[in-house]
């Protein structure tokens, strides 16, 4: 049972994966914190600090003519106040299964993106499929 | 110029990697927050979610044989509030590089770490080396 500030951060989370997928670039603006400082860690980049330069690698990314289908799973939430906290999620892309953290902070009300990193995961440490469990 | 608060935050940081070096379980155990609620992503492992289950894997890791030598660099931090900060810096194992970020908050006028994410980097994407460049 999830309380309702957490359905509200997950649901932010949740607008952040249909962003990408729908290569919503408005969309992925609005969600990144206008004023807290923002970050982004793609996988296999370097650190980027700074509205500019993170909302410049998402034009890059949702732009891109072979912008990869995204999907997320497992999404949980800690708060580190009331208003931050830290959502935890896996990310599928065709390369593979990403550990996400996605950290928010509340803004006029709204939770908004300040730091997104994406961690790659070994290929053996992933679940088996079911097939392959046969 | 840092801010005395960044200084602060900064030397919490840099003791996280004197414990890991120096295989202290017990300082690791204190830096790690006692009430908010605290995770772990090591590279290529699943969330561990939970003071039991993070300081666990401490405790494998720094007792393990062949614990690794470390160290860091390129230490920054950003301010979600003026309990919650981000610090990004860069892990050398001899694995290779690692880009880190470690969440730290504000407990009884203490930074304490509640978040440890590390992402593999491409040894592909690395920035070309001046010789590289000619």
């Amino acid at each position: 049972m999830k309380t309702p500030v957490e359905e509200k951060v997950l649901a932010a989370n949740a607008s952040f994966y249909e962003f990408f997928a729908q290569r919503d670039l408005a969309g992925m603006e609005r969600l990144w914190a206008a004023r807290a400082p923002v970050s982004c860690m793609h996988p296999g980049w370097e650190l980027l600090r700074g509205r500019e330069a993170v909302l410049d690698s998402w034009h890059a990314i949702l732009t891109a003519e072979d912008a990869p289908p995204i999907r997320f799973a497992r999404a949980n939430a800690h708060f580190l106040s009331q208003e931050v906290a830290l959502v935890f999620c896996d990310e599928f892309l065709p390369a593979g299964r990403l550990l996400v953290t996605n950290t928010f902070v509340l803004e006029d009300g709204e939770w908004k993106l300040v730091h997104h990193q994406a961690s790659q995961t070994r290929p053996e440490t992933a679940p088996p499929s079911p097939r392959d469990v046969n």
